[in-house]
């Protein structure tokens, strides 16, 4: 997507050779016009697939999954992190390790809002080593959920997470793939 | 509003007479369609005020926040909970005492998003005691922003955050109040 290039490009900020931050648009400030052509994009890389809901993670997912949802009238489904006393007991859990916080992270989903008549699109910002998208995933399997989608705004081309997923048979769409950060300038691919 | 208050009356599960969870449309699972018309309302309640931008608190708050920004065409900044080693340190922080989770949480944004030219319209699910917003106007004195306007879904008024918040001068709307729970029935005033 060459929107989404263009401000990685213009705004992002590169931190050695493998982080890029984006939190000018993306996960602290929210450009909510780009996440309005990012969520049509997802509409129309998964217009062949059926999706009655989105499933994503606290928290940077939640506003890309918000706003793609009004294009799928789908509603929007977050798994918690850490135990919520609010939440119960009743819940799938699942963990995620996060290279961000070099710590693993307690996910879980209510068992009322995940059942196995669910069609699930999974939303996220960043896809990397995939962790957080295999614990969603993780949560599905024990929900009977189908797991239709995997729609991710940023791809580490150059990490691991991209190429598992597809090879185990998920559609996944990453609407930005970086291939590799070489001299402060980001390839993509 | 009289949409919410019905969805409150129908899916809200009361726990003993201070704990209404909407986990059904609102914090956890999203009904995103309520959520438009929720920023709807929110964009007729604050039409008078100069608002150049929306600041939340992860997580609950950012679907609620980028669903009312595309009314207000403005961004939304969320405010961080915890140490994010990819936030760097040239933040703002603020401590939010949480009566769910029973300890204090750091919060922080960063200083590149949130400036003295800044109108600010803070919106948050739940108003209760008051800990998070008053967190984030701790944030926006920090940062010499003006506070223009305070956006709640659902405000507990038997608590005293709202009424606080009035008498120190703010622009509060909430578009549920809930006055009392009795004997497992919401009144709302």
């Amino acid at each position: 997507m060459q929107l989404l290039e263009d401000r990685i490009r213009q705004q992002g900020e590169i931190i050695g050779n493998d982080i890029v931050k984006v939190d000018m648009f993306l996960n602290h400030q929210i450009d909510v016009d780009l996440l309005c052509e990012i969520g049509k994009e997802f509409k129309r890389l998964f217009a062949g697939e059926e999706i009655n809901k989105i499933l994503t993670i606290e928290a940077s997912g939640i506003g890309i999954a918000c706003i793609a949802a009004q294009y799928f009238s789908v509603p929007v489904v977050f798994a918690k992190k850490g135990i919520h006393r609010n939440v119960g007991n009743d819940i799938y859990t699942g963990e995620v390790f996060s290279f961000t916080k070099n710590q693993n992270t307690q996910i879980g989903i209510s068992k009322k809002y995940i059942n196995a008549n669910d069609k699930i699109l999974i939303i996220d910002d960043f896809l990397a080593n995939g962790a957080a998208v295999k614990g969603l995933i993780g949560i599905c399997k024990q929900a009977g959920a189908s797991v239709n989608g995997i729609g991710i705004c940023i791809e580490k081309g150059f990490q691991p997470g991209g190429k598992e997923l597809r090879s185990m048979g998920y559609h996944v769409e990453s609407l930005a793939i970086i291939k590799s950060i070489d001299d402060g300038k980001i390839i993509f691919g």
